[in-house]
């Protein structure tokens, strides 16, 4: 058999994640985020196309760039209005056994005390199956919601950051060791008081004094996702990521990878230790014809006031007075010409507007499933080990992909049959990693390592 | 019909809340309280007996103070290990369709922009059904937790929790007019930006400027829940809560209740819009006899280092050093000295020991079902609107209550038999109530109050 790919279903708590304007497709029910019954269905469908786990992000901002203000973000429902992910899950994983759930959350938006408890609660009731997709925040408004003058500057963010895994992961691996619960009736003592410790941490950023709140929950740690791809991002990967979700031409992916393994190797990792996820939207059907009808009818419904919402907020560049079609060399800002410089690393070597930017960065892959498993391979080639698929409409894109597409790629050994067992780490890495593996850096702060231990308290 | 009696469950995502060791009697089963079933179990059957809420205690820390330690706590597994509430609520909501779902956060816990989405999130998600306990924090180990130097003293917690409760409502009344998600497919226009304003909040405590992110949930501002009842507390009651949770011997109780419902009434608000709960745990049987023999088992299995580690905490005095029964008025301290003025307001007159203080707060009513329904009315006619009812065992309390009780309280209509409709606080105030009413203080927000809104932005 191939190596499997893995895959996941990229989503969002809100109307339209990445695919403005479709919400006036009646195929799509995202109007409906607010229902429950929506996501447990979308969790049931998932888990029957035997996805790995459905990955939902997250902002805690508005996409106000474009334009000057949030009124295209608003008017199209772009990631706004935005309710929390995490509260989606547990009404999930009930009506599931073994989807897991990844979840964006950013290191601005709790104390880490208090989310430390969050993700071992989730990671409790989900019995194992939770991921933490680490984000720093890149919305300004987020910051100035949150009572700050602005975002620090980009690397002082994974600065942050560094700081806030660390003291999360001081809290799930050093503070209760695994024999803490005795809950031994007979000597009327349910907790060893001995083998739990408090953590002391006093950082640059962060300060924690006392004893995490939970007890360990089956991974402790979660799996843990990032995506950023600057060269600190990929140092950030290198030293905490379990999975990365990546993007972009093949060339800029590849090389993203393969320079992240690197530097995992160099901080004592095995290098196959980290899982790369490429974003990707899936538009199939029967036959080449009914593809590209679907693949048209997709261009047309796509809304570009959407769009530069978001690509406004991601570039930190208002798009709103360029015109759609205008060739983006002759626009004379130091911001637009950096852009440029990122996207001819890229080497396509196209002429970039702001039309054929937007088709470009969706992120579509359209073809018949035959055709699909073709660009798969050609991707895991590349070094990708699974795909976060994004939706055109939901549940239809999801339906169509595990009606469709999953059958032949189980077929041809491309895709699970069947899950593995234990938790989402050990889905994912095999049997006997329901934790962090003893390379992983943050595996330091385990209570069995010593280091950042205390003697016996009572 | 008589005024029907309020009934919720009063427990806590943890071991063992109220009752600190019964967790070795087998009838008790929250050893699974990581595991989802037991909740969705729960809720069930709160359902079937009309119970008007689930209530979800909650602490951020550990009780530290009883022995100079957690030792006792932990031992005894009394509130830690504990894991987060909100979390539970999603699953079990999906379960049922009327039961509410009061929790606490603490004003030290979110910053209250990403608070205020955690509540819409969850006031979308179970269609209108949420109460927010909103609590100033009385362990120390929690604000060292989150890295601060202690807790701020008592009354300026009151003067933290006004403004958060202001700028969450500023969030949840004013940001988003009713009117703004119009979902125009012909106009490609989901949200009318000119309907959605930012809140520019900078206060002694909390700063927020931005749009909330969720757009308006069936409640818009939670059902307010309280506790406190120092002076401070009771003003702060009566200008926000329209539930309050009461708990003690009667004089104290009936006076706290008159004179908060007074303070409302000079704030402008309608007395009656505040109902009482007060805090019982109740034990029943089919006759005098049984109820006896339960009373007495639990007696026996209830552990006096746990209920001590919880008392400690409550009254920041180590009772660690001082014999169960040794008389009170003999402890020279200041601290147990103030507690023993506290206490003689009850006006009991009986000589107070660890061991009677244990038994006399542990709020316990036993009764066969008869006897129940006329204790009930006795405390109605104080002015008690309705029980958190905690428990011994879970969920052999519960189940006792609703298959023994609740039948003869509906026969004799002191409770009722089927939900009303629409959200919580419809359910709790009758038909039309589904938001804040216009003369709660908190309403002034409302966007379409003026004071609060700005001009509209695109």
């Amino acid at each position: 058999m191939s190596k499997r790919i893995y895959f996941n279903a990229f989503h969002m708590n809100c109307v339209v994640h990445q695919s403005p304007g479709l919400w006036v497709n009646p195929d799509d029910q995202m109007h409906k985020y607010t229902d429950l019954a929506t996501w447990v269905e979308l969790a049931r469908l998932l888990e029957r196309g035997k996805f790995d786990a459905l990955f939902l992000a997250d902002v805690i901002g508005i996409y106000d760039i474009y334009g000057g203000g949030p009124g295209a973000a608003l008017r199209q429902a772009t990631q706004v209005p935005v309710n929390d992910p995490a509260l989606l899950i547990p009404a999930m994983a009930y009506a599931t056994e073994n989807l897991g759930f990844a979840f964006t959350s950013s290191v601005l938006q709790y104390h880490p005390f208090i989310f430390a408890r969050l993700i071992s609660t989730l990671d409790h009731l989900t019995k194992g199956r939770i991921a933490w997709n680490v984000v720093t925040t890149y919305l300004d408004s987020a910051a100035r919601s949150l009572g700050l003058q602005g975002l620090h500057p980009h690397d002082q963010r994974y600065d942050i950051a560094d700081e806030y895994v660390e003291v999360c992961c001081k809290l799930w691996e050093s503070s209760w060791e695994d024999g803490a619960v005795v809950r031994d009736r007979l000597r009327k003592t349910y907790v060893d008081p001995s083998r739990v410790h408090p953590v002391h941490h006093a950082g640059r950023y962060f300060k924690v004094d006392g004893c995490h709140l939970s007890e360990p929950s089956p991974q402790r740690t979660p799996v843990l996702f990032q995506a950023g791809s600057s060269p600190r991002g990929r140092e950030f990967a290198a030293r905490h990521a379990e999975c990365v979700f990546v993007t972009g031409p093949k060339p800029v992916v590849s090389q993203c990878i393969r320079d992240t393994r690197e530097r995992a190797r160099r901080m004592g990792r095995n290098p196959k230790d980290i899982l790369f996820f490429l974003y990707a939207k899936i538009i199939t059907a029967d036959t080449e014809a009914a593809v590209q009808r679907k693949y048209v009818q997709y261009l047309e419904q796509l809304n570009y006031e959407g769009e530069l919402a978001l690509f406004s907020g991601w570039a930190g560049i208002d798009f709103g007075p360029i015109d759609l079609d205008q060739p983006l060399e002759y626009v004379e800002t130091n911001a637009v010409r950096g852009l440029m410089e990122a996207l001819s690393a890229g080497g396509s070597g196209r002429k970039w507007t702001l039309r054929n930017l937007v088709k470009g960065r969706s992120g579509v892959i359209a073809g018949t499933p035959e055709r699909l498993a073709e660009i798969f391979q050609e991707w895991v080639e590349l070094g990708v080990d699974g795909f976060n698929l994004g939706y055109v409409t939901t549940p239809g894109s999801f339906a169509d992909f595990v009606d469709g597409v999953v059958p032949l790629l189980q077929r041809r050994g491309l895709m699970q049959t069947e899950y593995g067992e234990g938790t989402l780490r050990e889905k994912l890495f095999g049997k006997g990693c329901a934790r962090l593996p003893a390379s992983h850096p943050d595996a330091q702060y385990r209570a069995d390592n010593g280091s950042a231990q205390e003697g016996p308290h009572s």
